[in-house]
């Protein structure tokens, strides 16, 4: 028995249209190869797309990984993991994950979400991420650091590092 | 659409046979009936005790809430969680349950997880709880705490609990 | 050069006035001994009467290790440790302290903070403790536990082990 | 009675010679000006220059704030904080200080502490910074980012800042 691959998809609260729509695709194609999708959890921008998209898929296994007790959990996460963690709980999303997938980078939270995955030797794909993103994670995190130009590019490879994984 | 309940179910690493036996059983009766299953994570004692009977139910839903990343974790977990929080984990398992089963007290680990439950307002269902844990416990968490004498019994508390909360 | 010993108070933000006159009295003599305190930092019961008596003696040293960045800080506290753990603080309290001395055991924070000490492996030293916890933890905690009658006595106790200690 | 600022300085466990000196000149500078030293706390790199540094000042007080119980602790940290929270222990370190200097960012651990320090709207300021740390952090922490090109002009920009703040 193996157990299935666990991506996150992480990104903004206060996303971009273009960010939600790729989140939203990256939950669904994520649910439709049967891997369990992780996020921050929250009713909001790339946390929601993505739980929204992959619950689209009869079977699908979401996770949400909490702040706090307090904050409104997005319902399409099946399992509410609450943290009380503040902040620190982006540590728990990358560690729990096999890969990252990073919806744009433009906000401290997912840039500390991608350090933190680094830090743990953790493969992270950078989507929709700007040049100032590019250059300083590409340097920073060399052999980690992968780049796709769409939501279904994310997917392929994600597949193939799970594939050099398990 | 309302989200399944999230059932903890907490022990020792170190069991003796009857809780192991209990906690088989308190695994496969959540699975049953259609609850989450949450614990440690484990492969160990309670833990994989719990894990492993909520595996024979088909369809069923195993998270562990891991200490670290380098700890064995039980293969009956589909989900695990890796919190690198040491024992401060015990906090996120507590909060992410709707109620919490201890099978037995008599270690420190669970005396932290009954004791954090407690402190977050959350039902503690013990079982097989010795004579100094049901005082100590029962006296501080008037109204939190109920005892069960068997894992069936456990779980039909769990039930009445789980309508009120619900 | 070796490090001061490091000593933690703990006990209830809303505790009785005999706690709060003993939690004084334990501030004062740890700082008289030339030892580090360290509390939970809230500016409410034991934590902020041992901040206090602390304070009392020039050149003291006081840290708190607060669950919150919103929560009041007892002004008494040097060094407020910003956690944004919750509860889960209790852990980082009783990993950093060479000794913990609790002040009564009669709410579940308190509660967690002694068993995570004995998960630890720590010492902990009981002072106005009830039976039912001293029957509890006494048994599970045998070699770390140790029962004071009074404040004195229980720096004392602290004096005695830190010498086996360091 | 008004609170010592707390200053955290930051940056790689394996540092150049030249953050190696900067990072003890800010120790040094810091405890010069009567503020409490915030590092990571290990025998390493910058934490330990910025330790040494300020020890070298009689009175200073300097905090380490360490992942995990059995790393060495840098022998000039005054008072250990054990978190046993692995690299989430970096949000600890920001949230308990009142400015953040990083002392170089090229490495992922220092990365994920500036990101933290933003998403809590901490100032942070920037030395030996490249240019794609700059280009990336100084978008997203518009007024919270500053530049220094020395350790003096660093410490001339926390006391600006903290008069501020104070």
């Amino acid at each position: 028995m193996s157990r299935k691959a666990i991506i996150a998809v992480i990104g903004a609260g206060s996303a971009t249209t273009a960010d939600v729509a790729s989140a939203r695709e990256l939950g669904r194609s994520i649910a439709e190869r049967g891997w369990i999708l992780v996020t921050g959890g929250r009713d909001a921008g790339v946390m929601k797309a993505a739980n929204e998209g992959a619950k689209e898929v009869e079977g699908s296994i979401t996770i949400g990984i909490l702040p706090n007790p307090d904050i409104p959990v997005c319902p399409a996460v099946d399992v509410p993991i609450i943290t009380d963690l503040g902040e620190a709980r982006n540590n728990v999303i990358v560690l729990s994950a096999d890969i990252t997938i990073a919806c744009s980078i433009n906000d401290p939270g997912t840039a500390s979400e991608v350090a933190l995955a680094l830090k743990a030797k953790k493969p992270v794909i950078l989507l929709g991420a700007g040049m100032s993103a590019l250059d300083f994670f590409g340097t920073m995190g060399k052999g980690l650091i992968h780049v796709a130009a769409s939501a279904l590019e994310a997917c392929q490879m994600a597949e193939q590092l799970s594939k050099r994984r398990f």
